[in-house]
């Protein structure tokens, strides 16, 4: 589902499943955050860093791996039905809090139609101590990237 | 996984299972919120209602129910790193917001420390033409006992 | 996900989710049955067929869609450990059992190395009495083209 | 979810939740799968195994956990159609392969009736080098218990 082209990594799609919508014949909420999360993976590849520059990648690569980004808060908001087979369009944008923390907003558009919002926040902490760390400067450097391409905002 | 003393079902329990850890060892940030929705439907069972009188359970069902419940909006916040085999209670606390739409918040405990917490806010559509109605009368019953029997908001 | 080359509709690919990992770092058993699905799903889009051909996609749709296609069996091997920013290369190979049902193989590639089988068998029945009926003509075709251009079983 | 009585930890009992049916009104088919793994996990509870002797928990238990268990297959067959908030009585019957490997057969019943299957193979190999290695000795433990308890195999 990587948008393969660089200059449109914070730009993605994807395409409703049957299995993630519920008996209501609509997505099961909880869905649309799962779709934050790997978008956000999405992005960071089209951008260029691999998944294990900043995912554990299993034992070895947990402990090489100095810094983890737990989230620490989500949400979405509900705007519109959403089914399967419903072609979507996922806007990131990326937003630095402070020196340890971020957070990626998600637009979810059916056609130009907002269906659906999401956020995420994440910590960065040393895998070790579990104590608060700068961000990796990968993570640094891709939300540096996206507010230069962004220009105004699209949120 | 429902309470099965009446007088228990806005505190439930569960345990956590590998399944629903990630790469990092810990819980995977989105199943707290898949938690809070089993809760809440856990707890209309521990209260008296059937799945079937709330939540459409096919075809013919979906026909019949004159209310859908859609989630228009949620999030969670994540305070301590969750593991396999950790037990949880989960304590319930639902809220009315007026007369077509309620939110139900989650807190989650391991012994007595609050790891995380949920959040999940319905609104009552009539399921044809999708505008805006009156709760059902069910779920009215059960958020007023709620208000009644929680004393102190242990939220 | 979708393959956009048409020829190519019996070839997907997928990028594995730090999500979709468990805390032995590896992917979760079940989620390679979710991706034969998704597969399958993508495969037919990518042959022409709309979502909605196939899918109900909300109530209107479960009670015009006449033919429904439940799963009645499936089965996954496990090959070699798969981790999140793994790259995936998926060889669907669909097979007709009879004039009601039919399955679906799924090889699972990294570089060429096979990690993961899956398989989906399902089974046509009238959405209404559930009885036993010819397969939708459309997934006819679709299984008929696979073996036309399959050429030498992959599997 | 766990049976709380010691001598029914083959017996498990779980209520399929909405999030768990698809847009066709009943549990899409891969949950059953995930069903099976965690009646396992809690049947190991139910007879006395804390979750971390068999499972890692975070990065400290990959590395202390010499044996991983790999699932090396799995499968399942869907009889009936199962529906939110239905009750549904899981009896497990685990069955020893050879020194290295073992299985664990499900059965789903709603009331009497049979509704669906579910078996899941897993393999022991050294958590570092993985290579098949015995079974873990508590495995054995539980493996054994269960023939003795048994009696006449009920699937």
């Amino acid at each position: 589902m990587v948008s393969k082209k660089p200059e449109h990594w914070l730009l993605l799609e994807r395409i409703v499943r049957f299995g993630e919508t519920d008996a209501a014949g609509v997505v099961h909420f909880h869905n649309v955050l799962r779709w934050c999360h790997e978008a956000w993976e999405e992005s960071l590849e089209g951008y260029g860093l691999n998944s294990s520059d900043v995912f554990p990648t299993g034992i070895q690569q947990v402990e090489s791996l100095e810094i983890a980004l737990p989230v620490v808060h989500c949400e979405a908001d509900f705007r519109l039905p959403i089914k399967a087979g419903d072609h979507l369009e996922i806007i990131l944008l990326p937003e630095k809090i402070d020196m340890t923390g971020f957070q990626v907003h998600a637009k979810f558009q059916r056609g130009k139609k907002n269906v659906a919002f999401g956020l995420i926040r994440h910590l960065a902490i040393n895998a070790r101590t579990r104590e608060r760390c700068l961000l990796p400067e990968k993570i640094d450097l891709w939300i540096e990237a996206s507010s230069l391409k962004l220009g105004p905002r699209p949120l």
